[in-house]
């Protein structure tokens, strides 16, 4: 029997017991769950930054994975917590666009309001939801509980305000930080599916208050400390520095504006 | 067959070599065991803390988990490594006290000192009895080796003192501060079953300079920035401000004293 | 059928999707892998503290074990991606001397330059072959495919400038700091096997400002604040200070030279 994967991304951090709790209630209503942390590390209530690191990892595990994402200011009150099934996969978590990326991006998706509380931990606290709600529903979903049982399908999930770049002329565009990653580079919305000219026309992105106009392929051929532009694993264009952190460099973070100019 | 479940709970951090080497112990004895980190981010030392975080963890994990809590400044004297069984689960851990509120809090518990060095990995270092003596055992305990192999019996655990609130008036109790959360938030330990006519009364309490008395039902229905009394998902009273860190605002930490006063 | 055992050392932090994607990438080869995180709090590019950290954790697991090690700034560049057989056990990494300390101390060990690009994650990115190379090969060879499948032998892997103390008269050496460790002690490359006679004569360590010259067999029985030395528990000579950091004390970090003198 394959094991049932279920992963998390949380904001909770890793030095309380909240993720601890979280796990306990899968592994006791699915013993052979196998749990995978993504992170847990994301900025407190940065719904945005979870929708990104969610859409980074959840195509590179195998279909039937339940993916557990609990950003959730909104925890208590009269948010909802939706079950989604895309391409394959299954998602649980609050209702509040931290699924966004899930819905441009799938092929094929349908949202549920978790409404069956039979499946939930009780009495279901006003503050952890991820303990109550979110973990004993990922539990019975990986479990082989069917969807339909958890609840409605619903048409009008929440999205964040897409993120994608506005052209501001015929050659120019703002886009902004998705996010600034371990070794400080910034990531940005611009992708190379739409921006792929950046590989054979003169270009300049500003971000701060530098220009840059450098597309590297890889670190090595740049000079330590030099700024580059690059294309990330995830296909975004990245600025980066060699063996320093580009977002002290720049002094820009997750949010900031990226101003891009196409030439010749 | 139902995999065996290992938590573990230490200050040892995550980026050094100690906590894989535990597990690399572990796997090498019980292939099976599947580990669950609960946290390694325990102040160096902090035996208290280390106490807390395992006591608000170890009911969610299914009967026959097996605990694992170091936290351990007197490794290498003849503070004695204990093996304890309560309410269906085992702990290992040195018998300094992390094991407290279980022992407050357990239904039945058998405290035994661990003195079978024939489950110890050999040679026993002086300074890492994690890696020697507490991770073994825990493989061996999981694997099935029965506790009274493993030690005698012994009536006198060391208890941290207790660290219930004290009465200091017919209608006021000072309490602490047990430990800052990831959110800033305060758990004290002014715990609802003692403390429930807080949600009928009116009230304040007084940590740092801040004298707080509301009480909110959840984060939602406070404004940014307000300073409030919650509910923890333990059932501890906990300062919180909603989208920001109540321990930065108040200037207080774990131990900071707490001064709870009911009216009316 | 005894699980397989796959571990990680990275310098990719757990904030961001990397290791989430690498994880993602394994079990979609090889559902039944389990996957223990080493660290992934190697300072950024700092392949020696890798190879330290590697060293200090395989031992401890099973043999067939797979230990994937990304600590890797020439991604991208012609350095090779190997497969290192040493001891029972495997390595796959980039070949930039972070299997140093695996090449001088395994009885055997045979290198590959992997070359089989079958068993990569297609297209294969400039930035990113944690994901693309090491994952999924880690995942192919932990599920039973043969190192000769997957590339030749070769005879010149990088290795580290050796780490061992020098000689500078005829009782004076100087070594250096591998690593500080969580709390702050300073592991040196004094190892007993070598130096054992600390034990018995006396000597005197000199690092930053401070001499030291007590040998204490452990933390319990030195005093608040003093600094000491110590056998630690991988048998190298520490110096530490009784719940502080010795790191912070003496303002030395990695890298930082220690002197030893011996007397008498």
């Amino acid at each position: 029997m394959p094991r049932s994967l279920i992963t998390l991304v949380t904001d909770f951090g890793t030095s309380d017991h909240f993720v601890a709790a979280m796990k306990g209630v899968i592994l006791s209503i699915h013993p052979q769950a196998e749990i995978v942390d993504v992170t847990h590390d994301i900025h407190p209530f940065e719904i945005a930054e979870g929708a990104f690191v969610l859409n980074e990892t959840w195509r590179y595990f195998p279909k039937k994975t339940v993916h557990v994402a609990v950003v959730d200011p909104g925890v208590g009150s009269d948010r909802r917590p939706v079950l989604v099934e895309a391409d394959g996969h299954l998602f649980v978590g609050p209702d509040n666009g931290v699924f966004s990326f899930v819905y441009e991006q799938a092929t094929k998706f349908t949202v549920r309001h978790l409404t069956a509380d039979r499946y939930f931990r009780k009495p279901v606290s006003r503050t952890f939801h991820g303990r109550d709600i979110f973990a004993p529903v990922a539990g019975h979903a990986a479990k082989g509980v069917k969807p339909a049982l958890l609840g409605k399908k619903i048409n009008d999930p929440v999205r964040l305000a897409v993120l994608a770049p506005n052209r501001t002329s015929r050659r120019a565009w703002t886009g902004n930080v998705l996010k600034v990653d371990r070794f400080g580079n910034l990531i940005t919305n611009f992708h190379l599916s739409e921006f792929g000219e950046i590989r054979t026309r003169a270009f300049e992105i500003t971000c701060g208050l530098q220009h840059i106009n450098r597309l590297a392929l890889n670190y090595a051929e740049t000079e330590p400390g030099e700024l580059f532009v690059i294309v990330g694993s995830s296909g975004y264009l990245e600025v980066a520095a060699n063996q320093d952190s580009a977002a002290r460099r720049l002094g820009c973070g997750a949010g900031a504006p990226v101003d891009l100019e196409m030439f010749g």
